[in-house]
Order: structure tokens, then sequence, then C-alpha cells
């Protein structure tokens, strides 16, 4: 049995189900250590099913252990089949996944007197803390992506583009050990910086340009998520006065990092730090996610988030302040809740200036 | 506005429809003719609302004509004042888009007298028929990925590996014109080439392999979607006839396209010649997909299709045969319904052997 099902059947207890059906991909690989695409998990008391269809039933039968591996053909028929076949009454589902017409789908095969429970972060809660051997590969993606760094900074110059960076990036990071990107690179120069969540376009480099740089890798199923800005050749006295404002800004939040602090508290310290320098209204987003098998998972470190700290918990500080039409900055690392307080898992990337 | 939305208007109100909630991407896309993520239509008679969040308002504006820009806070709670402001009483939402916690929080945020009415492809069948502008792209996709099987010929041999190939295609693109490539790159060799959806993996190249490069990319939000394969050296009898056998087949279900022929008889004018060949039980999936906004969309080429061809139409045509722990080949392009019969886009990407 995936070592991660009895942990889950007991908060199901708590919860009074007796069934819980898997649908979100990030979740069923992390319940069965190994993923696989187009997948669901029906777990229960007597048996846990891996349903999937023909394309993956073999590879399932060679890496997903301690699961029955279910082929199926109509997929909520065959559910709603194996629910009864295990006699389940109570079954959670996660309602942030699942869309309409599957649910509708699902009700319409299941027999009446089984309820179909509405849940929410069942599993997203349990991926929060991560295992030493999650550590593992989280470590080794912010390896590869500081090599990353390392490698693109030399790439930054007059003339070459943000799709030019882009493009020795994805080449780069599968020479060295990471399966793809973990999501699209942000390489915004100049004013194309002053859009937070900028993609990359043909603007090529130009003097006195910030270059903001948003990457992370993949390295089995898990992320990376880092962010660094360069110059080009000379910094401007308020290209250097933005840059001092978040870095402090990331100091006063890493240093509110502890076991059973408030995450709010975290985004307080960084927020109000900007907010001090007068910068408020130019940092619109929250200070951080979590980072694991999602860029952006549990929890957030944002100013509505009263729940606290556990020693394990791996999430970004990000920190940033955008100017309209001028240049924008922000400064991303990610960090590790430690037992006594944090470590900062990407401190070895360099970001002086 | 938007030239799309007198076209949906139409739909909905043979569907009795006041109001629709377009939530998914791709369709937010399709009738704005921009991309912003995380954004969503309140399409209705009166006025449509383009609702976003601070991070895209800015882009919004200078970017979506004739659709009023509405930065949202609470976004459910915002739309349902917008229904209310617009006295909408049925309000169609994507079934297959809205997941379960977003329709149960937009159901208790509407008065009771709006009903919400769950909808299948309204605008999925809108897009299966592409504008001239909307081939233009596409065509301009295929081209960049033609230019890539050319690049990529000349990486593969022997000591090159799966991951490097993605590597070299990734950077290849961005600087032949793709922000970025459409989907995961398949690359598998060998006894790897034998799941259909095999992905990319750090096993290099060895002689007698076959290399199945299945690639994409993304021009203006539209995508290519084509597949070739290649042999190391020599090609074996058994690669020879198998690789046969899926050309003979893949030129049988281009022959059977015309307007108004089901796209069941496309599959099954495939499907039979594998069966007469004596390898049905190796080829598991459908002939083929549209491809546009999505690389798979509607309409879906398969034996349970029986709605018929369009002039306009583009999808795939890619038969395959698999065969367990061996190898697999599968040939993919992309095709065009014309007035008169079939236009193979990607026809110029050579496939002899």
């Amino acid at each position: 049995m995936p070592s991660r099902i009895p942990a889950l059947l007991e908060k199901l207890r708590l919860s009074s189900l007796d069934g819980f059906l898997v649908s979100k991909e990030a979740n069923v690989s992390y319940i069965c250590s190994y993923n696989i695409r187009d997948s669901y998990l029906l777990v229960s008391n007597k048996e846990t099913c891996f349903i999937t269809d023909f394309r993956y039933t073999e590879e399932a039968r060679k890496n997903i252990k301690g699961a029955r591996i279910v082929e199926y053909k109509n997929l909520f028929k065959d559910i709603a089949w194996l629910v009864k076949k295990y006699k389940i009454r109570r079954l959670g589902f996660e309602a942030k996944d699942l869309n309409f017409a599957e649910y509708t789908k699902i009700k319409e095969y299941l027999v009446p007197k089984v309820k179909l429970i509405d849940t929410f972060n069942v599993i997203e809660t349990m991926r929060q803390v991560k295992s030493p051997e999650e550590l593992t590969h989280i470590r080794e993606a912010i390896k590869i992506t500081a090599s990353a760094f390392d490698f693109l900074k030399n790439c930054i110059k007059q003339g070459q583009s943000e799709l030019g960076i882009a493009a020795e990036f994805e080449r780069f990071i599968r020479y060295h050990g990471a399966r793809m990107s973990a999501f699209n690179i942000i390489a915004a120069s100049g004013p194309n910086s002053s859009f937070p969540h900028a993609g990359v376009t043909e603007r090529k480099f130009v003097k006195g340009d910030s270059v903001l740089i948003d990457i992370g890798v993949e390295v089995n199923g898990y992320k990376s998520d880092l962010t660094r800005a360069f110059f080009l050749d000379r910094i401007s006295p308020i290209q250097r006065k933005i840059y001092k404002i978040i870095q402090g800004a990331q100091d006063k939040a890493i240093e509110a990092i502890r076991p059973k602090v408030a995450l709010c508290k975290i985004d307080h310290a960084a927020r109000s730090y900007i907010a001090k320098h007068g910068y408020a209204r130019f940092f619109g987003h929250s200070v951080g996610h979590g980072v694991g098998l999602e860029v952006h998972e549990e929890p957030s470190i944002s100013s509505k988030n009263t729940s606290f700290a556990q020693e394990g918990m791996v999430f970004t500080i990000e920190p940033g302040i955008y100017l309209p039409n001028k240049f924008g900055l922000r400064l991303e690392d990610m960090v590790l809740v430690t037992k006594k307080g944090v470590e900062v898992l990407s401190g070895a990337i360099d970001k002086s200036i």
C-alpha cells in the first residue's frame, strides 16, 4: 500500500468519509509517489484502486505499488460500480477539481443511498509539509535553477532578446538534469517588467534595462520557482533604491519565519516594510506561495492566511515593486521552515548588485 | 464589439439563454481574439464584460476591444452583481470547465430567480471551423514545426538522448518564430516508442532504434501537432512493414476527407486498413483530433463521432501501431477540410523512408 494512504484514511475517518475519489493530478501523484496523467484514485478502507485508461495501464502495473490497477472503459460508470463493490456510503470528492459535468455524471451513476460529499484541500493540506524525500527533489530542482541563473547571467547583454533567454534556458536545463521547466519562463526587460506576470516577447535588451528572470524546473515532479533581477551596464539610482527596498522587505519576511508563526505575519513583515518606504500601492500580489508538486500550492503567504507555519513547509518569499511604464523588480527565494526557524533553500544564488 | 460576439449571441438565443459565462481560457481567447489568463467573459444582449484581476486590467484595457473591462475583487460575487445589473434570467455556463466549488459559489450569490444552465461545447463548436486569420496562424505554426523537423533530423544520432532532442527543439523554435512549444515534446526511442503517450527520458539512441518525434509550437495562441518517425542507420524489415501500413492507413483516411462526410468514416478508413493487415489490436487511440487554440479540441476523429466534416475544419490524421516492448510508429499530419476535399497542411514535411 502506498505509504501515504494510511494518513489519508485517518483524515477521511475524521470527516466520516468511508470513500474518497482523488481526481486532481498532483494529488494522485502525491498519494502514489508516481505521476501518471488522466488517472484517478478511489480510496477506501477495503482497498485502493488506481483507475486509468489503456494508454497507462502497463506503466501503472510496473510503477504503482499497493493499489489495484483498474483500466476503465466508462470512467464514471466504472467508479460507481467500484463504490458499490466496496459498499461506500459517504464518498468524498475534490470540489475544486471535479468539473460540474463530471460531478453530474458520477452523481447520475451512483445509487441514491451513496452521499457525494464536496471536500476542500484534504490532500493539499497533507502536501504542505514535505518529507525528506520530497525535499531531496526540491533541493535538486533549486540546484539546477541556480546553475541556470549562472548561465543566463552571461546571456543577458545588448541585442539578446527575452525570447532568446527563454530559448537558452529551455535548452540548458535539459542538459543539466531537469526533464522540463516548471512553468513558462518570465524574462521581462525594461518596461515589460512592470507587469508582475509578464511572459516573454521579442523585445531586445537595451542599455539601462533591468531584466527580471523568473524560472523553475521540474525534478521527479517537484518544482522550483525563483526570481532574480539583472541590470544591463549601470544601475540607475531609482533602480538601486527599489532593489534595496525589496531586498529589505524580503529580509524582514524571512526573519519572521519560524514554526507556529501566523503566515499572514510573514506577508505583513514584507508588506509593511514596502509601505514604510512609500511603495505599498506598487506591490499588489501576496508575498509567497507553497511549491512542491505544483508551482503554486498551499500554503499561500498572504494577508488573509491566518494558519500557522509548520516545520517542513516549503514556500517562496517574493516581494516586488512594479512601477507602471517604467520597470518592475522582484526577488524570489524558496525557504524551508525548520525546527528552529528557517533555511533559505536558494540562498546560494547571488543577489548582490 | 469583438466580432465573434454576435454569432455567440445568436447561439444563446437559440438555447433561450440571455446570459453566458465563459470561463474556459481558450474560449475567452477565441471570443476576444486575445489571450489573457485567469479571465472570464459575461456575455449578454446588453453588454459584454471582460472580467479579470489587477494583474491584467492594464493589458486588457489596451488589447480587448468592444467589451467592458471589469476588475474583480470577489469574482463570483461580482459576477452575480453584473448578472443582476443586466437583468439576466437564464445564465449559461460551461459545465466542463467550471468546477463544482465554483459552481456552488456562483449559485450561492445569484438571486433565486436566476437559472444557472449547464451547457456543453457552445464555443468549442464555433471554434471547429477556422477563419482565414486563424488559418494564417496555424500555417505559420506548421511552417516552424516543419523547419524544426529538418533541424532535429540531423540531431538524431547515436549517443544523443531523447532529452537532448527536447533541449534542442525547445531552443530552436524560439529562435525561429514560436513563443513556446504547444505541449511537452514526445521523443520516444526504441522500446519507449511503444507507449503512445511516452514523454522524454535520458535514454540514448542506439543502432537500430526508431525514434518517434511528436512536436508542436504555438503562434499567436494557435498550435501545431505533428509526428514523424526517424530511424538510426538501417531500417529493419518489420519496421519498414509497420511504417508502410501506417502510411497506407493515413492515405486512406486522408482520401476519405471532404465536406459532409461523417467523421467516424475517416477514422474507419484508417482503422480498417490497419485491421486488414492484422494489427487492429495495436492501434488503441482515435485517428485524430481538432487543433487550434488547444492542441486537442473538437472535432475528434473517432469511431464514435457521427457528426460531419465541414469546410474550414482543421484536424490531425495520426494512425499508429504500437508493439509492446518492441517499438511504436505513428505518422501525424494536420489537414484542412476544403470546399472540394482536403488540403494536407503539413504535406511538405518529408515522410519517405
